[in-house]
This record gives structure tokens, C-alpha cells and sequence, in this order.
């Protein structure tokens, strides 16, 4: 099916269960795709903008209300949509962060928050996961010691994973940030697997940077996402402009050099919008997102030689599993290799893993029904045993 | 008409002649609507990301292919898409600029050329336009010699306007970059008003780098648009990332910083690549555009006391007006003030204009068929009639 200029339409989350890693979280809700159809056009939202001209003032469509509900919900003061999360990140770094600086990351930060560290000219620090995969006060607090020695001054910022990306596993961004905040170190809680996914509450996490992603997390398109922030940090990270013309005299009146002016003005924005509600009362839900992706994991760890690589009980659908030791001693002789794993989910109507892959792979059951999670554990049991492996 | 979740529908463009100044070039086209539709979903055109794992590396749908035509299309030798025209001057003024290095800009540049140069530390210098707000070679190699007085060396960067969005003026950029060569000084071709409207070739206007926007002249969804540079300077600013982390020893491949890794991963980029093809054809017509301007434009001026403060005849249908001397002086005993002008407007299908402006505002002709100018062109002189003003 082609939707016109030689594109093939997508059908990917119609016609299948999608646990790719990345894609689940940002599947459009239903009103999302109205909102799409009709804000599809440019510059869709800039109808009703009027003085002092700036995208979070929008009272029509509802943007300046939205904006509000967006710090609320996050339990923080001040939020701001942005084209994605690592937008947000480079926001942040180029606030806080000069040349040479040191600054926080761990050893399974996202490559978009290195990247805005690179950007504003800082060193990566990295704070190392335990054997456990998570991320420890103790080891920020050790990582803290260790930058001082060695650049004599504390970090200047943190990033921290609220959940990583590699195992899904929740990090102690409480304890670390109050470790941080004893030498005086702002925390960046990366949301990106969690705000639109679970409750996430930026003062309880004492974070001083909640940063989401739209496109991943908020049933929202691409790119989009929040960042929010603390009375104190949004003066700095949103400031107004003070450059003018040295001829004109030409000033720029509220526009924040950190967002570039006016951030998302039309799908994006309105994407995120019309999800919000759901979005908000769907994380209330999130027990049932475990209990689905307990049913999955289950049955993979009920074939023989699997590994679930993530902390386990799992408290995140983003799961990460090994299965070196099952699917890839099938993988070694079959006329497909690998691909005969990702090609029999595809067959049975599953989609998202990489094709190929069968030792070290990640799935996500976010936003499966629970019909579905028994579908897709029986599709991974029956793969396994159409192909001779053994099952408990 | 409600599209879910409390927001109404938006059709503006499907119930009005839209002469919105910002809004005409970004539009939608049929195929762009449908593209919108298939990949609405967050991360949508990640589906067949494979190593390199980059955005413009991914061969279906098309984006690889679609990176050379936008580079082979804009004559330039290498393209990148942005969320937005603005992040195309963030990229390049944070590679090219240092604290309080002079850059260029003009007395008609956008803010948000002016927040890069702010947020890469540089100090603005404008080259004045001249009396018939055009900016000219001659004024440039003035504002070029005046900051190296100043600041002891040429400026760093010149951004300047293909078209300004104050008046709609063609300037001088290829005068203009043949005198910043002079110096050094790399140029950025802005072209938000031209690229995708009318024909741009980057080579043939001596740009170092071109910039277009996706949402204002692409007909493509917000946010998006485009970075073309010369095969010189992608080096600089497609220099791919060099930071690791101390700890882990990771590196993240050929992620760019100056784009933070991948920029529009769904429909964003999918609604630019199915606008393409009609933007090609649609520049190769522009002089019609021109045509239906001057239809317009014509029926202004024969309205006693209305000016056209842009150049003429015009070369782009954005265009600047000064009613002071016509429609503002019905507004002046008129019970609906200056409202009266854009509610006749809208009650004859016309939107776009700011209410109550009835003194100095800016209309775009961009996209209208023949008929529709005329039709624009009679309702300004109805207005004007019943209003009692003087026609000739």
C-alpha cells in the first residue's frame, strides 16, 4: 500500500503486536491521530498567537493551559515542550555546563545525553552500574570524589536515568540526586522510558530537570518532547533573550535562547496534546503494564538456556534478555540463521525485534493488552518448541 | 468541530483563502496529509534502522535517497534535515562562532537568527538595508570594515536573508557572499522564505550553507527543515562525535553533534519527503505566483492611500502593506475599529490577516490559484467600497 510520493504507508502497529524498544510508549492514541489529520499543515497552531508571541502563551488551541498541566503533572514549576528529549538535554547542558566541565553521566546513559555533554564543551563522568545493572547513590558519590581528584572541582551537572535503555531498570535518582545536591550538582532525571509510561513525580525524585520524550513515552509523534523545571533553574535554563541589534537596537522580546524561540508549532505539539489525558490516566495504570510483561517473561524464561538480563521482578516493560544459550543454538543450524526467530514473530504477527538478532535482544510490552501478552508468550514458547528447544 | 480530547478541529485551510505570512508555504499537500496519516506514530520511520544507525542512512522508506535529492536539489553537496529551520542556525553558529566573535546578520534578520548568534556567544553586527529595505554587497563590505575596527578582526559568520520576512525583499546574498569570501566569513544562505517556493541553487548564490524550513515553505508538519552545506564545510558542521565515556570506553559512532544524533524520526521528515516531488515542480512555477501577487497586489494600491512597502514589483508573494492612509481611517470612527477589516475578511473567506490590524500588516499570496487572487483582489476593493473609500 503506498500513501502517495513513491511511500509505502506504514502499518506496522496495525497489522501487529510492536514490541520494539523504542516504538511502544509512542504509538498515537486515537485522538492523537485526529489531532494529527487536523494540525497537519505547518505552522497549525500559530492562528491565535498574539502578544507577546510566544509559543507557551497560546490560548487557542489550549497551548499555555497544556504547558501549566505539564509542570503540574510532573510535580515541578515550569515546563516547556521541546523537539525531543535530547533537545531538552542540550537545553540543560548549555545552561550549566562551560568548557572543560566536568559532568555526570553513568555507564548506561543514552548517547543524546553525551552528545549535549559534547556539545557544551564538557567531560564525561561516568557513574558506573553495579553487577545488577542499576545505578547507586553510593557510586554517584563515589564517581563525585573521583572527578573532584581529578579535575579539581565537583561535577557540574548530572544525567541521570530515571530507566536506562539497555535493561530497563529503574535507578535511584532520589538517592543520587541527594548525594548531588551536596556538592551543589543539578539533576537532569531523564524520563525518556518513564514520563507517559509510569508516575513520575520531579520533586519527590528531587530532581531539578525532568526531561520526557514525546515520540518514545507520551503516545506523541516525532520529534517531541518536555522539559520541565524548578522555580530556581528556570530563570537560568529559561531565560529571555538579551542580544539586540548593535543598528536597529532591535530587541527580541520573551523568546528563550536555550529553546530557540518557539519549539513545536503545529503536529508535534498537538500530537502530545490531544494524548495528554490518556497519557496522564494511563500511568495510573502502569501495575498492569508489569503484570503483561511478567506473562511474557515468564514464558521466556520457561525456555531453557534464556536469560533476563534486566533487574527481575521486572518494574519496567523495556526488557533486555539473553537467549544465546536457546533461540541462538537453533540460530547456529538453521538454513535462516538468526533470521528464522525474528522471521517466525513476524509470521505470527509479533513485530520489533531486530531482525537477525537471537543472543542479546530487548522487547517491550508496554501498551499490550493482556490478551496480547498471552499471545505473544505463547508465540515465544511455541517458536521455541517448533525448533526443538526445551521448555519447563 | 472537536478532534477528541477537548481540542477543535483546525480548518483554516480547507474553509479559507489562507494569506497568512507564514503559513502559506506550509501547507500541506494530499500525499503530505496521507504520509502524515502512515506515520503519525512516534518513532515510525525507525522500523528499518540498521547500522550505522543514523537517520540518513535508512533506505526505506527512502530517507538516504531523500538526504542526496534535498543536497542535489538545493545544488549544495551534502543535507541533513532539522526540526526546523532555527536548528539549522543553532548547528552552524555554534560550529563557526566563539564568545564574542562578530557575526552578520542584517538590520531584516529573524529572531531567531539573532538567538544563535546569542546562544554560540557571538556579538550581532547588521548590515543596514538600504532605503528600499534591500540589503546590498556595498553595505555588507561596509558592516564587514566597521567590526574589524571594532572588534580587531572580520566577523566569524554572515547569516543572511534569501528573503526577508519583514518585507518579502530578494536580497543580494550572492554579492553578498562574494564580498564575505573576501574576509573569509562562511554565509548562510537563509532561505525559509525561498527554499521549496522558488528555485534556489546554492552554488549559483556562493552559499557556504543553506537553510530552509520544512513547515514554513515544504509543505511539510512543524517541526522540520533543512541544512545544505558545500563539501568544505561539512566537515565542520557534520563532524561526527568524538566524546566517550570515561569509564565504559563507549563511543556513539557517527552521531553529529551539531544535530544531537538523529533529528526527525517520524512524521515530521515523512510529511517533507512526500511534499517533495510537488515542491520540485511547484518552484518551477513560481512566476505564477508572482502573477497572482500582482493581482492582488494591484487591487491594494488602487484603493486611495494604500502603499506597498515592500519592493516592486514584487519578486515574492510575501508582501507589506501600509493602510494607514486607506482602511485605517475607516477604523478610526468604525464601532468595530480595526476589527472591522480582518471580520470582512474572514466573512469573505479570507484568513490570515492579524485582527485589527488595519495600519501596517503582511499578506502571502503563496499557493492561491488564479481564481482565488481574483477573488482576494475584489474583496479588498468591496471592502474598501462599502467602507467608503476611493477606488481608481
Amino acid at each position: 500500500m503506498r500513501c502517495g510520493s513513491g511511500i509505502e504507508a506504514r502499518q506496522v502497529d496495525e497489522l501487529f503486536i510492536n514490541i520494539d524498544p523504542i516504538q511502544a510508549g509512542g504509538r498515537l492514541t486515537a485522538d492523537a491521530m485526529k489531532a494529527v489529520i487536523a494540525y497537519g499543515d505547518g505552522y497549525s497552531v500559530c492562528d491565535n498567537c498574539r502578544k507577546p508571541n510566544r509559543l507557551d502563551y497560546i490560548a487557542k488551541p489550549p497551548i499555555a493551559e497544556f504547558h501549566k498541566d505539564l509542570a503540574t503533572w510532573l510535580n515541578m514549576d515550569s515546563a516547556r515542550v521541546v523537539p525531543g528529549a535530547r533537545r531538552g538535554f542540550q537545553a540543560v547542558a548549555h545552561t550549566c555546563v562551560k568548557k572543560g566541565d566536568p559532568v555526570l553521566l553513568t555507564s548506561l546513559s543514552h548517547y543524546t545525553e553525551f552528545l549535549a555533554v559534547e556539545e557544551a564543551g564538557g567531560v564525561a563522568c561516568e557513574i558506573p552500574a553495579n553487577d545488577g545493572h542499576i545505578v547507586t547513590a553510593d557510586a554517584a558519590a563515589a564517581t563525585i570524589e573521583n572527578a573532584k581528584r581529578r579535575y579539581g572541582r565537583a561535577p557540574v551537572l548530572a544525567f541521570i536515568d530515571h530507566v536506562d535503555y539497555q535493561y530497563g531498570n529503574v535507578h535511584d535518582v532520589q538517592g543520587i540526586a541527594k548525594v548531588a545536591h551536596q556538592y551543589d550538582i543539578p539533576v537532569l532525571c531523564n524520563g525518556a522510558y518513564t514520563v507517559g509510561i509510569m508516575p513520575v513525580d520531579g520533586k519527590d525524585l528531587s530532581a531539578d530537570f525532568v526531561v520526557g520524550s514525546g515520540h518514545k513515552s507520551m503516545a506523541a509523534p516525532a520529534p517531541s518532547g518536555v522539559l520541565a523545571t524548578t522555580a530556581e533553574r528556570e530563570k537560568e535554563v529559561f531565560r529571555t533573550t538579551t542580544i539586540s541589534g548593535d543598528l536597529t537596537g532591535r530587541k527580541f522580546g520573551i523568546k528563550e535562547p536555550e529553546l530557540m524561540g518557539c519549539t513545536l508549532m503545529g503536529v508535534t505539539l498537538m500530537g502530545m496534546m490531544a494524548s495528554f489525558l490518556h497519557v496522564k490516566e494511563r500511568v495510573k495504570h502502569f501495575e498492569n503494564e508489569l503484570a503483561n510483561n511478567r506473562i511474557v517473561t515468564e514464558s521466556l524464561l520457561s525456555i531453557h538456556g534464556t536469560k533476563v538480563l534486566s533487574e527481575y521482578p521486572r518494574k519496567h516493560p523495556l526488557t533486555r534478555v539473553d537467549t544465546t544459550g536457546s533461540f541462538d543454538t537453533v540460530a547456529q543450524t538453521h538454513k535462516k540463521r538468526g533470521f528464522f526467530f525474528s522471521g517466525s514473530l513476524v509470521e505470527n504477527g509479533v513485530h520489533g525485534i531486530i531482525p537477525g538478532a537471537t543472543r542479546i535482544w530487548k522487547f517491550n510490552t508496554y501498551g499490550m493488552t493482556t490478551v496480547q501478552a498471552h499471545h505473544l508468550a505463547k508465540v515465544f514458547v511455541t517458536i521455541a518448541e517448533e525448533n526443538g528447544l526445551k521448555i519447563s
